[in-house]
Parts: structure tokens; sequence; C-alpha cells
């Protein structure tokens, strides 16, 4: 592969987790010390500010002067939300209205961009996709390269996705706490945890990791896998209150019945995002009126909220570690002659851990959703198996030491 | 003081908090230790499962035997919720009915009882307060203590309640990671973040800390001491989307308009506690479609519920420790001829921050409640004042440094 001289551009996009500065900065320290056998590749990084949407404005930041102090990069990797702001604009089709794309490829030509970096979720990866093709047919060098970036966990072609980690951690660690708030009295309870994950329930999963640490863990888990019914629903909880007072249940914000209604529907908005996609909440709170009116017992709903992306103080160090090393690999492999292409992790080891960083084709990843495997959901669908445990549990290891200053913790702001 | 020479009993009640196992620690820590230049004090001490409610069924544990290995403590300090249990029993007035004192005393009697620590909130103090009253005309010589803990920081006498810091700084830091993830869009948005707190506003305003640290806050703060006007509320919301797209507002749960109705009461269940207390919810929920109806911007509410409570991963140093010397300072009182007290806190220096222990009659404290000084109220009644933030800094300082195993925090279950 030729060497390809010139600038390089990063940008975040989609909703923001705990680790996708950790990712940029993995960027900026490679492109900080990159060089091959003939010296220095890239010469400069660029940021965009709010994404594809920022660049087409030419709102863009010179990370190399910004990050010049290294040790701003440390406090980069503990900062959660994405430190260069995020976008949820959609590429047009290739050949549908490629004014769009002429723009982009004008601006790469003013900066001399030859290496282009976004990281995001499966939208971001349609974005890469579509340069990608747009860049097929055209004359202008430059290697396109997708991060993946999502607390969802549902992109294909990666054992699991930078950002899940951290969002299951905080889950996981929250469940425990959650779980012994509730222990406390005597009188028959419900609680009801509603988790995120719109399609796929990874992250509902996480909040049993403890079954397989410590035998802590909540009586039932509810993925959108599995088609929900109220009256199995019902008998469950009535069955586990047989055998303890206090009753935790932890269930994802998409569950939908076997027509695709979703559970959390009539307490909703019924508002769309741009991309389409059904604006969700409720689900819990759904439940708990459910189960008052039918059980009688006192109950309540708890929403994790935002804290499930945002809760950095709590991130995993695995998930953070490897975010910072899928950045500089991505850096790695696009010098090396990548293009086209999203970054993933493969699990190559049964007995322990082991995870390394690959790449594949970016158009076999865009616009699919990966959901929790069947083996990982227990027969009578309201549980994960003890194998999805423990098949989780070591992307949570590990604890981050987040710097604090009076009490608070330490973000950069760019 | 003559020397009073028995076993003691310890108890925990009302709602849980972070705190509430380290000031049980101290407790526990402080009878082992005992001993005056006679030797010897306070023989064992029992634990009553479910507070006075498990107490009145002899449901009582052995604390000497389960802690003789005292590292367990150590773990115990950072577990949250009540390791003992909890309950919500409230004791009849003294003279109405004496059945239960009378139960209460003959149990005393077979356990050689002579020290009797009750930690809890409000109500527990007025347990408290009616155990010693009756006692007074009781010839059984028993010496009653009650802690403090609260996350609400609503006590009267006391500078703080232990278990507010540790509330206070999940609340603080938690705002700062939401502040992070609000900030990466460009599209005008209003993020209501709703907050504990019945009648006092000092949790909602442990929200505004950051301003004094590193001027990241919330833009608008609203707490219960003041009536809520949905106009006004309007009119500050639209000046802070002015300034910039991203605006971030507190709110406290138990927000009231000017007639006392509370601004959450239309989306509620209207169902009280056992103790009256109205069952509050839906506040940020309320004023988030009011929000959509009024400006028609994006806009969302998140409540931070009960891990405000239990979130011991990330309680305040400073509120473990005090908590800690709390329930010991409870025991060496006790000893010393102290009874029908409420230990409490006292800010003893207005430069730095130093915090010595006391104690107050009991029956001064109970059933009062501590609101936020007006001075801590900015005047349009829509914020805090520097003051305020620059008085609850110090509470929220240090961190923990939680045992973790396989990715979990470690907790003792009792």
């Amino acid at each position: 592969m030729e060497r390809l001289i010139g600038n390089a551009i990063v940008g975040q996009s989609g909703g923001p987790t705990a680790a996708i500065n950790a990712t940029l900065a993995g960027v900026i320290r490679a492109v900080i010390e990159n060089s091959d056998k003939d010296g220095r590749v890239i010469e400069k990084l660029y940021g965009m500010r709010n994404g594809i949407e920022g660049l087409l404005n030419e709102n863009i930041v010179d990370l190399t002067d910004i990050f010049a102090d290294t040790s701003k990069i440390d406090t980069l990797e503990n900062t959660p939300a994405a430190a260069l702001g995020s976008c949820r604009k959609k590429l047009p089709r290739v050949g549908e209205d490629d004014t769009v794309f002429e723009k982009l490829i004008a601006i790469f030509k003013k900066y001399n961009i030859r290496y282009f970096f976004y990281i995001g979720g499966n939208d971001s990866m349609d974005t890469v996709a579509k340069l990608s093709k747009y860049l097929e047919g055209n004359d202008y060098e430059m290697r396109v390269i997708g991060v993946p970036k999502t607390i969802d966990n549902d992109l294909m072609g990666t054992d699991h996705t930078p950002g899940f980690g951290s969002a299951a951690k905080y889950i996981a660690v929250t469940m425990q706490e959650i779980i012994r708030d509730c222990s406390v009295y005597t009188v028959k309870a419900v609680t009801i945890v509603e988790i995120m994950g719109r399609d796929s329930g990874w992250l509902t999963a996480a909040s049993a990791i403890g079954r397989v640490v410590n035998g802590v863990a909540p009586d039932l888990v509810y993925l959108p896998e599995r088609a929900f019914d109220m009256d199995r629903f019902m008998d469950d909880v009535r069955a586990a209150l047989e055998k303890h007072p206090n009753v935790v249940i932890a269930v994802s914000e998409g569950l939908r019945d076997a027509d695709g209604r979703y559970v959390g529907e009539g307490t909703q908005s019924g508002a769309v995002d741009v991309f389409g996609h059904k604006y969700l909440s409720g689900t819990g709170k759904a439940l708990e009126l459910a189960v008052k009116e039918k059980i009688g017992c006192k109950v309540r709903s708890v929403e994790l909220n935002i804290s499930q992306r945002c809760a950095s103080h709590l991130a995993s160090k695995t998930d953070i570690t490897e975010s910072v090393r899928i950045g500089r690999a991505a850096v790695e492999a696009a010098i090396d002659g990548a293009s086209c292409k999203m970054m993933v992790f493969e699990r190559t080891s049964k007995e322990s851990y082991v995870c390394e960083i690959g790449y594949a084709d970016v158009s076999e990843i865009a616009n699919k959703i990966r959901t929790v495997d069947e083996r990982f959901i227990n027969s009578e669908g309201n549980n994960v198996t003890d194998e999805c445990a423990e098949y989780l549990l070591p992307l949570i290891c590990g604890e981050v030491n987040a710097e604090y200053s009076k009490g608070l913790p330490k973000h950069i702001i760019i």
C-alpha cells in the first residue's frame, strides 16, 4: 500500500456514551505519535464539531493544537459525552443528491484531509458507508474508517461495542445497590427497573451479571428479544412474591407484545426521532400501574435514564482501555491502507478474556441490528442464562481512577 | 454519673441511605472497644431486625458475634441501605396505649439492655422521644440515644445530617455528567432533572454545587421553599434558551404552587404513606409536558430516583467518615450518661470546614422540619446563591475507596 500523506479529521456522532471520548483520545494519541519508516504520515488532526453536520459548515478545530499538552488527553478519557459535540444527520443515498458529497470533498481538499475517522453507532456507520461509496466513484484519495460506539451493543460484526461495558457496569452496580435498598422492608413490594435498549436487550441483560458474581440479581429480567405477555408476567411476579417480599424486576424500554405494540406505548408521546425510531418512555411506569391494578401490592418503577450512558465516574476500566485501543488501531489501520472499514473487537479465547482488534467491511454492518443470542435467554423468557452473565462479566471488570477536584470529577470542555 | 453496665441494642429506621450503615459501623466499633477506667461497660451489642417493629417480635441478632471479624465492619461502611432492615412503625403517644412500651421494657429486661441506639430520620426521632418519655415515668434504667440519618438534611438542631453528603455528592456529580451529555447537540432542548426532597430543597440545592467549583451547574434551580409559579417558570426557561441551546433545570419533587398544590399532583397517584405524607412522583414529568405544550422545543425529564439514597459507590468520604464518627460518639455519650438525646453536628469554623459532634434534646427535634435558609435562595426564586453552594461543598468532598470484586462493589448482608 502506498503512503498517503496529509491531514486527518475525526468526528463523533449519535448518542453520547461514557467511552466515546476515550476512543477520541486513542485517535489523538495515535496521530500525535504516528510515523512509519519514512517518518510522519499524518500531520494534523482536525476535529469536526457536531459531526458531519458541523463539518458541512466548516466548523472544525485543530486537535493537534488543543492537545499539545498531552496531560489533557488523560482527562478526556474520563469525560463523558461527545467532547466534539454530536449530530443525528443522515446523508442522502449516493446518486440521490450528490451536492452534499461534493461540498464535503471540497472541504477535504481545502484542508488536505486524507484520513476520515467517524466514531458512532449504527446510524454513523451509515454515514461512513455512504461516504466510502461516494469516494469509490471519485478520484479524491481519502481513507475512511468507522469506529463503533454504542451503549446498546447492537452492532453486527463485533464481539461488543466500545461504550457498552461502561453502561453495563453502571447498570450492574446500580442494580446491586437498588436490590440492597429494596431489601430493608418486610412489606411485599415490587420494584421495576427500566433499562435502555430499543431493539436489543444487552443492557437489560447486564442487570443480571451479579448472579454469577455474588448471587445478587433481579428476580425477573425481560428483554425485547421475546414477545411480552402481560398475563405470563403477572404469573411470574406472583410466583416471585411467594418466594420473598422484595421483588426486583429489570425490563427493557423496548418491550413489545406479540403484535409488536410497545408495552410503554400507552404512556408515551408517540414521537419519532429523525431516523424514524419511536421515542419510548414509560415501559416501567406502564408495568407499575398494571401490577398495582392486578396484584395490588406496593410497587414502584425506576428509570435508570441517561446516567446509563454518561456515568463516567463508574466507567468500566476494561471498556475505557479497549475504547482507547480501538481509536489507536483505527489510525494505524488507515495508515496501513485500510478504508471503508469499521473497526471491530474479536474475543479470541474461550478460557480467559482476550480481546483483539480487527476491521470489517462497513457496508455489511450499517443499518443492521445485533440482538441477544437465543442461548442467552432462558426458556421461560423471563431471565437470562448464567452463560449470558458469564459472557458479559469481563466487560464490566476494573474501575477507572477518575480525577476529582473539590468533590467533583474533572471533565474537559473543548 | 453512675456506671450503667449491661448490653446495648441498635436499630435502623426510615428510608435507607448510603451512610446509615457507616453509622451502624461506628456504633459497633465503639461497643467493641468500649471501656472506662473500671473496664468494660457494654458487654454485648444486639441489632434489631427491621427496627422497633422487629424488636417487638424479639427479632434480634448478636452484632458482637457477627462482627467478631472486624474486617467485615469496613465492608459494612460501604454497603448501602439498612443492613439490619428498616421499618416505618410509629409508636403510640405515651399514655395512649402503653402495652407496646410494656412489651418493649420486658424485652429490654430479658436481654439486660441498658443502651438503646436508634439511627433514623424525623419519624425515628419521634420513636426515640416517645420511648425516652415513657422511661421517665418508669423505673427501668436505660439510656436512649437517637442518631440522625436522612438524605433530606431536614432535621433541626444539627448543621447537617449523616447521609446527606453522599446523596448530595451523587446529585452534584450526576448533574455534571448530565450537563456534559446535554451539551452534545445544537438543537434547542430542555432537560428537567427531578430530585428528592418533599419539604426541603437541600438535595436540589446540591445540584448547583458545581457552580463554585468549575462553573458547571444547572441554569435554573427550583426548591419547595418557594411557591412555584408556572408562568414565571416559562419566562425563566425562555430566557435561558435565549442564552444557549441546552438548558438544564433542577427541580425538587416537592414543588408546590401558592395554593399548596403539588406541581406533580396531576400525574401522581395521590397515595399517602403510613405517616400521612403524600407520595409524590411526576413533578419533572408534569413540567416536561408543560414545556412541550407552552414552548414546543425538545424536552425530557429525568428522575434521579432511589440511586440518590443508595449509590454508595459514589459516597462522600466526608459523609462516611462523619457518619462513623457520630455512631461512635453516640456510644461514648451514652456511656458518659447522656439519654433522651439526638446526636448533632456543629460547624465550628467559618474559615475552614470543621465539624464537631454534640447532642441536643430529642424532644425539641422530632417532627420538625429544617428548610433551606432564606439567604441561600436567590431573589428570583429560580436558583440558589453562591453562598449556598459554598456551604454545601465541604459535605461532598472526598471519595471512598469502595472494595470491588469482579467489577461489582462488595456489600455485606447480615
